[in-house]
């Protein structure tokens, strides 16, 4: 609650129940007492939720309350379960650690509540019938389960043992669809205005819409419940492709390095960067692509005019009578370094990222992206009056996407 | 709800709570339909909270209810403001783009709420007091603040019109004093084993330790409340800096980028950078810091065996006898960058990111870290058997400490 951590649960546990087929209704984070944990847990019980979940105050430190603190809050008695408690002794005898006496309070089990085995960490997960549901006017009973914070102890938990519970005690939860379509190029109002209407009809019928703005992107993500799900989704879908067109580059997951490396590892062709204001993103994008390698030969940062001219060779006239920020270095960037390393493609870009560096003719934000090939360099000129960070985003998606559009048309 | 979008408003917003000395008790995630909203507000009204923040659901799409929602709530007209929409209509006009009649609806305003214009964005926040508050049993006031949901709007408006608003209405906020120390090369038990006991006694009288554990960095928060909090955490701070010594690094949101640029900067030298195996992340971390153009010249991603040697002149036979992936590699990486750029120091860095690419005596996680400079030539052979992305971090954050280690000493 002092904004030191980021919470990633919310996100991962909700994408898992949604395609479990569960609607996710609230998440609620809270301070580590006692009572705040209770009052929470209460409140869910008492809106009737069929399943409840909490993460984290597991563990053996003092701030640690969460077991106790729902134990006590259903009258609950916590006792020592021994096959736990051999678990976590075995788990320090095979790592040749002294156990704390702190770590035996993670063996404790409400009575009542099963045990959810922890294979990365000490503190099991609990799940338990909260049935007959005292909080809840029409006694709706909740299953309630708690799990570890550390997320390479919850993932798994959650995967392996929480899933298989989850699948058994609700056998026909309706099929849940969900696809994200992913486009660049286009402002949000603009999609919108494209495939709103033509989607209405679906819509009505139950499909779910929702856009989502990133810097150079969109995201169309169409999801439906029940029997027609996969119908519906896939009807809205192609609704959208034929819309868009090529401004669809990829699915749910894809970035957009995906689909370049994916793109010039079908066609056996190979790529080279030159950056100048994005210093280094675009290759570190591109690098974050398991199998990368195969495609991406190298790059460079220019970041000094001394650099540009030192390691890619641009002329000295050009940076003089054009600048450093010109279409003209652009074309030289990007051709100079296709050169150099033998690549099918080479992308470049030079702009001026701020907050300083601007003039009247050239303010902050100008940027030139230059795409060198076989063909004739092919130079865009774009305005992206944004923050440094923002800024280099905004590029490096750009640059993407124009090799990405040669590597499709 | 759906997982697709990680939530990192509840963290940014809860620190700048905490700083300005809030308690912040509780963060709500809900659907986007008008039913769910107005319960939520609802509730937190109806909690007595001082200050209700939402974020998002302000902009002009038919997925943006939370305007509407709250004016319906409170039994507010909604009413379009002319200054808004000029605003919006020039917003428009400064990008040569057509506005979307959709977007006027973000010049809707609530009768009483205040606006807050928003600079990088169509959609104003709003403030209103609820006053009297009729969901509330004793009628406790609250100071309702609806912002957009973009990140980069988000931030701005907070600091500018948000943080203001808060001091004019809440003027004697009990002090809160957070200090966050940043260490870098020591594990996080080794930190909490060094400084956990001497902090004691300032734990006792209210001093809150926590730990936070980060690729490559320990971070050591130290916060208090109340008349003697300045006192407590300065008090703090230096036991924790004499036990530490060189490990820490920086404090608050100081990154170990910012640090190094600011000691090159300080001393008038220059970097260069060589890169493999994390393919430009050091160059784009490194360009990231405003005003690094004044000490970063530039640097190589030389990914392909090819690049090595075409780019950087690393002798073919380096490569056939140490391996890519070799202290005696590296070594000349770093040499070369340095000596191609004329900088004062540079790093360079191979290593096998994986999934794929290991041996047995060169596994995934192998990576050689040098530093030239004016001296001897200095490597370190680290090993980080972690994901590819997190690899690449644990990476740039170790060849950043090299240097940094070297600038300080």
């Amino acid at each position: 609650m002092l904004g030191r951590i980021l919470n990633t649960h919310q996100q991962w546990l909700c994408e898992q129940f949604a395609v479990l087929g569960f609607v996710v209704t609230r998440q609620v984070a809270v301070a580590d007492t006692a009572a705040t944990i209770q009052q929470t847990v209460r409140e869910a019980l008492g809106r009737g939720a069929d399943v409840i979940v909490t993460t984290g105050g597991l563990g053996p430190t003092s701030d640690d309350l969460t077991r106790e603190a729902i134990a006590s809050l259903l009258g609950r008695t916590l006792e020592t379960d021994a096959a736990v408690l051999q678990k976590i002794e075995a788990f320090f005898a095979e790592r040749r650690r002294v156990m704390p006496a702190s770590t035996r309070v993670q063996a404790q089990v409400p009575a009542g509540a099963e045990v959810l085995p922890n294979d990365y960490g000490t503190a099991p997960g609990l799940a338990m019938d909260v049935r007959p549901n005292p909080f809840c006017a029409n006694g709706q009973a909740g299953l309630l389960i708690m799990l570890p914070g550390p997320p390479r102890e919850l993932h798994p938990m959650f995967q392996n043992q929480v899933v298989p519970l989850l699948r058994r005690r609700f056998p026909s939860l309706p099929p849940f669809v969900c696809r994200t379509l992913k486009t660049t190029g286009l402002g949000e109002s603009v999609v919108e205005e494209k495939v709103a209407k033509p989607l209405e009809h679906l819509v009505r019928s139950g499909l779910e819409l929702g856009y989502c703005a990133r810097p150079g992107e969109v995201e169309v993500r169409l999801s439906a419940r029940g029997a027609t799900a996969e119908a519906q989704v896939k009807e809205g879908e192609a609704i959208v492709r034929h819309l868009l067109g090529t401004a669809v580059y990829g699915v749910d997951d894809d970035s957009l390095e995906d689909v370049v490396v994916r793109l010039l590892t079908e066609r056996h062709q190979t790529l080279a960067l030159a950056e100048s204001c994005t210093g280094g993103l675009i290759a570190n994008r591109v690098t974050n692509v398991a199998g990368a390698s195969a495609v991406f030969l190298g790059g460079l940062v220019t970041y000094s005019n001394q650099a540009k001219q030192d390691l890619l060779g641009v002329r000295p006239e050009t940076l003089a009578s054009h600048g450093a920020v010109s279409e003209e270095t652009a074309t030289e960037m990007a051709e100079a370094v296709r050169r150099a390393l033998g690549a099918d493609y080479a992308l470049a870009v030079t702009g001026i990222a701020g907050p300083s560096g601007g003039t009247p003719t050239k303010p902050v934000g100008t940027v030139y992206i230059a795409l060198a090939s076989t063909e004739p360099t092919q130079v865009e000129h774009r305005f992206n009056p944004l923050d440094r960070e923002t800024f280099k985003r905004m590029v490096s998606e750009q640059a993407l996407a124009l090799l990405r559009s040669r590597l499709v048309t």
